[in-house]
């Protein structure tokens, strides 16, 4: 059975134990948590799950603890982008026999100025062309330094086994353009909980969302308001949820996220350096924060 | 009687003739011309009214001349932003005396590093002591290279007489952080068509947009579209028009909106030099993608 | 007699007196103290004059008064860049008729994506074309927000009239192509002190500095090293005027370069707005820095 | 016997055959050809050495061929640099048992919002402690996204096993401030032969440059004449290899660095995928700017 990519979905968060050790243990409890809400699925060895920070021996054990605590009807994405093509075909490979249901690819980066057009596409389709899975484009400027453009997205989107995009840079009119001109079936998530209320008015179907981890109930409130008609409560809630979004994404990063995990009674703990524990300062105002957005009672 | 800012907005082009000379006569037959869609009002000395080519004398001159032409029931903006906060309030308490209903500033850029949020924020309050009209802020990174943050913009919006912002720099968080934050009567303007439906998701009143300038019928149709509960309509049609816009703003322009005008009865016209005419090439995919979006008769 | 460009040459600041009047005053008094250096000569409207900030009347004030005190075997240059063609070209004419030597015209910026290589030979040549004295290209990326690339200003350069460049990007590789590539006669001149003696070692024939307002001696001292053979002179000298030129450049600007001329018994006074003097703990870290550098005595 | 960091060091180029599978006989056949050069030394797993394209057995291999190739009175660079600071120890270890010099550590980052001064001093001072042979920082915001200030590097530098530092970034004033402000003993190299010349002239030591794997013999006279006193020498070279530099540089890249080779009888070869072959039409252009500048005789 294929599942359709919509809706709401956390890119899980990596948990590490003492000495910095791979802790999957935690892993299955987080998911088994986040399943007490209408989330789509979830997205392991994202940029959330310090992907980079793993070797290839600890992704493959995320990628089994996940399927086993993920149920079959909700979605496993598994994020599989590496600098090279082998590599990434290498990863994305062993993600479509751990289980997963697609693979989010993030584009090459480090040699910026060769990551042409054409050798986007090149790659791309080259991944999927060895994918058992269908594979979803990952494009983060934030993170990678490149912002492909529409163009190259809908070429790369033209192959039969690239299904959708999450698209982290929040240009909307980029977004609308795709939506527009790509075939029905194409899948647009939004990558950003600071702008899923106007991706889904462009035409996005859902969103890939850091927030999703810790104000699970709240981002699926955006999109179910949005769905039924109810624009002005959805409008409401997006408007609440975009600061304390700024502070676990773009603003602190992952070590907000985890602190936040840990005020929320998931296990949030450490990251691998060198990304640093937030310090009491802004502990306090990430607090402050979450209480203030309803996400965490006051 | 203080005109409510929302609805759809051209910044209109300002009509050079033989020699780059100024020719206010086609600026009025222009707005009359624009004046058979519902339109809220107008804005010159902007940026695609090459504000930066014009002389002070020349200012004066458009100021009136658009006055005269623009319906006492219809807005009149101006923009009235220059390098120092001296010349800024000249300019300003100038469009005041030639009727204009507000003003809109555009942030000083040219020393960046030293435009830290007091600076701005001072500046602006300034120009607002001074102002016999409403200031809107204008927020315009391409050009500027300068992108003023929320907690930058929040401030300056808690002068009394600084109603409104114009933001083209389509951070979509940003606008939901600001729309959410200020107060009620803090007007939000989407600054470019290519994001109008997902700023009016996320609460804008309306936009300063080119391409209402050649396509004001399209644009006042997602507006209406929005506010009317025709989501789909509006959705598709904002994605009919995005292409449309890249070409007529960032890509190839204020001479691409005045190639346009052109081919849609306006009058287009040259720019004043450094811009130049579009090439024959260009112009070609222009009118292509002008019919391509019903912009345009095939 | 046509002057050669070369050596060290100070861009003056504008005094202004009380409520922001022109002071051309202090500004004669500031270049006959200016004199008793060595200095090649003076720019008079570039960016630390605040050009911006200038009405046309003014800046023809300026000129002449400068002119008045600059002793005739002294170059004059005047900064005479505006946004249209037509009135850089109006600016260079009168600067001509007040008798500059050369006028340093800054390239328009403020339609960013429009500046087109093609679009700025052209505006530069035009200017050329219609000026009576020679024409030197400003590259100065970090107000403008544009880098011109090698091949463009060597294709400018190609203009009989156009005779050199100032070049404030500190792009090293660039210059050096641009020294090898233009004819013998063309003269690079770097932008800002922090690269001067770099900047000789590839070609350069001198620097237009920021920093030779309040440390002519230093400058000079930098350049006459290099020039005679005293490499690890001019190497301490450099490196000693490195931290001093960041905090009166990028760093804090034409109020911190004012600043520091009033320590040194030159007339800096204020800036016009938006710009504000530094504050009391930047103007103690400026008094440490000159006196660490020799600039100020302890 | 600890090696003195100094002169000129070409980054090697990892060499693929067929289906990409690593060939460290061309490897050691490339350095035996290089060492007929008066070389320094030189760099294995760099940036040109496609670092991030090899997995982690393969860059064992690559430091033991490499080393057994590389005489012992040439100083043995390894790039070490991981994300996360507890693959980069690891990496330097093998680096040091494999008998490297010296480690290259490029600076994380993918988290780049969270990399502040403090992170990247910590990172980089556990690796120093962590390492049996020195530490040199490496600075390459083209690749990296990243530009690390002076202040961040020169606390980096006061850790006593942190030797040197590369700077690909080529700003000259910030280069300048460094080597005028770290201690006698901290090496600073170019990181591109585009500004050699002027490093040198402000303290550097020398250079890891790309271009010192087509042009050993060119980059060793800037070097050289710049140390005998033979600036002009020094400068006319400096001026004829800036365009071929570009071109194998930032322009096209590894692989217009491996065509080069391959022209240049050394081995180039493929990379690995997703970087491309330059096409036929910039192959022509390479081999007529090598050519031009005299690295490949006409």
């Amino acid at each position: 059975m294929k599942k359709e990519i919509k809706g709401i979905i956390p890119p899980l968060t990596t948990p590490f134990g003492e000495n910095e050790a791979l802790d999957t243990d935690n892993l299955q409890a987080n998911i088994r948590k986040l399943c007490e809400f209408p989330l789509a699925g979830f997205l392991v060895l994202g940029s959330n799950g310090e992907l980079v920070m793993l070797s290839e021996s600890e992704c493959t054990q995320v990628l089994h603890a996940a399927r086993a605590a993920i149920p079959k009807d909700r979605i496993m994405l598994a994020g599989t982008g590496c600098q090279s093509t082998g590599a990434t075909i290498a990863l994305t490979q062993q993600a479509a026999r751990a289980g997963a249901d697609a693979a989010l690819v993030l584009n090459p980066s480090y040699y910026k100025g060769q990551m042409s057009k054409d050798v986007l596409v090149s790659h791309y389709h080259r991944v999927a062309d060895a994918s058992q899975i269908p594979v979803l484009i990952y494009n983060m400027p934030s993170n990678t330094g490149l912002d492909m453009t529409a163009d190259t997205i809908l070429e790369i989107a033209s192959h039969p086994n690239i299904i959708g995009l999450k698209d982290s840079g929040g240009n909307l009119a980029k977004m609308g353009n795709i939506t527009g001109a790509a075939g029905k079936d194409f899948r647009v998530l939004a990558g950003s909980a600071g702008f899923l209320l106007p991706a889904l008015s462009i035409g996005a179907s859902g969103g890939i969302l850091a927030l999703a981890n810790i104000a699970p109930e709240q981002c699926c409130a955006i999109y179910d308001g949005f769905f039924t008609g109810k624009l002005e409560d959805a409008k409401a809630m997006q408007q609440r949820m975009i600061r304390a979004n700024a502070l676990v994404t773009r603003q602190w990063g992952v070590p907000a996220l985890k602190a936040a995990m840990d005020m929320l009674g998931f296990y949030g703990g450490p990251c691998r350096k060198p990304l640093q524990a937030i310090s009491q300062k802004e502990e306090n105002i990430l607090k402050e924060t979450l209480q203030a957005s309803g996400i965490l009672p006051s």
